[in-house]
């Protein structure tokens, strides 16, 4: 009881039925599922359900949800007056979303009401908003005209409707729904652990939300996937420039970083010793993705970007087991839908917030106050001196 | 590595300069000061400071830290359509004040900096507006008219004033300053740890302090204050309709809830094993603030159903060492100041945001990212099945 486990990396604070991280043999289980064998197949309600629920639905329950889900789009006149406040001064799309969750309790039409079925309730009401904050969100920072939810279109479909105004690709629906299935849920990430935190104190769902929001947003948290692809669109350009091959500019590039000790963005992982899974995943869905709109050049370059900069962290950091990372293929993904990469970290959030709220089920479920100790660094005798004697 | 240490009670984060906590020896240090050497005579701007600064501040600093409080009280336009539209709905105020704080980011001048200095005077911007809003909210939920800040009145009896409308008693403020002072940080509770997860992962102050209102919210953390007075109350009330001494009737109502084994609120503590100082503490200020406004009546009564309580604990559960806890002092401090039993919650984070901004600055300095691990008790392989072929 005297070591500190600063960070507790290695303390173990719950038994979790919802997601296993082996980093040593690069796996991960969804609920059951060996990550590949879901994540390419079901749509993101599907997942989203088999969370909540530990099973995956029927047709019935699974028509059941999506229509919950589209039910629950409509943003109070509250959100709105804040989202247009956020959107004047600039404020970023996670802090508009944040304080745009937080106004949910306003339309909570069982606010008394703790029970399971109230929270999963609850849970879709939140969880349906999520898109529609952020869609509205982005065309009020870019002085877009707001388009109104599609009750013909799902979760992800519609997500893509509200932002873009026009009905999605299929092709983008599917790498999107595969990027939102794919980072559901991974472990007790620090932003899950806030939401079990805050819930372990009986505190409503909202609160758990709202807290995982924001630590979601920090920038050891939510990652960079938008740097991963600034980087191949840099060595691009650069090869557009000088004539040279994305092989040969992208080996000038990570040469340059690598004599100058630059971490490089997309590649390693605090946990992932081999290949993160879901960098497969991911890296399949983005060939898919650009098979079907037919640009698969940015792919191929991407992919010759990734060889090369693999190659050469081998040469220059040998046995670090540094491998390419789920945020380069994000990146990938995400910009093969047609987003930018200012909104990747709210787009994350879209997804996890599945995980999160299927963790706050857990948490209420084992209702243990999460609280631990300290030790004190400071003095122990300090004297008191009245103001008028200070110095 | 195999051992769960569920709500990881006996796992040390880290080391803080903060606050001690010996529940053996029912002791408290805040930041060097043995507890009952600073909080009676500290006002509570030179406890924060002192939290935020590791040293007390001199005259100057002091006069300084208060203006600067002072300075900003304002509270945003969009931040009263959000109190506005809650008060209609009959949230509660916890609930209020966490949609409040969150729109602070709405007027940070600074948005960008996230410099320590920049930090500093975010942890006052958001700390000065916690008052104003718990008041604010108040009157709004009560249909009464709004009252500005005073700029003549310093933290404390500006948010009694804005409360009441009329300028505070002195010694109702000495003991609310005694008050905020007692339970402005205590070791690493839950909602401090909430901070400091989110700030873990360098997201900001308002993400972080949200984070922390949502978890104080809880049930099994904020505490129960109201009820441990309301014993009090029912006690005085079958006493005055039997005609029985309030020592007998405190006698019948435990001698009941004891048989029924029922829980008594303002008694026992996770941590402390002897009386909890912050009981002392309060008691005195209590013993004060009667003594000074005159109705000594309720603090007698009190002091005898504590009495008559810790009596029947003693017989009916031995050895278990259950003590007066600081809700029961905390809720007769209160009441003596005039406040009622549903705002108590919120006058408990207007003191500990003092203690959040402390830990906020603590982990910031620290920089390692918290993120326990978890075993998986779900399944390993389950197999996808289309949906058309699901039952």
């Amino acid at each position: 009881m005297t070591e500190i486990a600063r960070g507790l990396r290695d303390v173990i604070l719950t038994e979790t039925r919802l997601s296993m991280i082996d980093g040593t043999a690069g796996k991960l289980i969804i609920a059951g599922f060996p990550l590949e064998d879901l994540v390419p197949y079901a749509t993101h309600e599907e997942v989203i359900y088999l969370l909540w629920n530990d099973r995956l639905p029927n047709k019935g329950e699974l028509e059941a949800f999506r229509r919950s889900l589209i039910e629950n789009r409509s943003l109070p006149e509250t959100t709105m007056v804040i989202l247009r406040a956020a959107a004047e001064r600039k404020l970023s799309i996670m802090d508009a979303l944040r304080m745009g969750v937080d106004t949910l309790s306003l339309v909570d039409p069982e606010y008394e009401d703790i029970s399971k079925e109230a929270n999963m309730r609850r849970g879709v009401r939140l969880l349906a908003r999520f898109p529609i904050i952020v869609a509205t969100y982005w065309r009020l920072l870019h002085n877009q005209a707001l388009i109104e939810p599609n009750p013909n279109l799902f979760h992800a479909a519609n997500f893509l409707y509200m932002l873009h105004d026009e009905e999605p690709d299929p092709a983008a629906v599917r790498a999107l729904e595969t990027y939102l299935n794919t980072v559901i849920d991974h472990g007790m990430n620090n932003s899950t652990f806030t939401a079990r935190v805050i819930a372990s104190t009986r505190s409503d769902m909202v609160s758990a939300v709202v807290g995982a929001i924001g630590s979601l947003k920090g920038p050891l948290h939510g990652g960079a996937p938008g740097p991963a692809m600034d980087m191949v669109f840099e060595i691009r350009d650069n090869a557009a420039k000088s004539g040279k091959s994305v092989e040969e500019e992208a080996q000038i590039w990570v040469k340059t970083r690598l004599d100058a000790k630059t971490r490089l963005m997309g590649f390693g992982h605090r946990i992932y010793r081999v290949r993160d899974p879901r960098a497969d995943a991911l890296g399949t869905a983005a060939e898919k993705l650009f098979e079907q709109t037919g640009d698969t050049k940015l792919y191929t370059d991407a992919r010759v970007v990734e060889n090369v900069i693999l190659k050469a962290l081998e040469e220059y950091r040998p046995g670090r087991g540094l491998n390419t990372n789920v945020e380069f293929y994000t990146a990938l993904v995400l910009h093969g839908i047609g987003l930018k990469s200012q909104i990747f970290s709210s787009v994350f959030a879209i997804s996890r917030v599945g995980g999160w709220i299927a963790h706050i089920f857990e948490q209420y479920a084992e209702d243990e106050l999460i609280r631990p100790s300290t030790t004190y660094g400071g003095d122990y005798d300090r004297q008191w001196v009245p103001i008028e004697d200070r110095v």
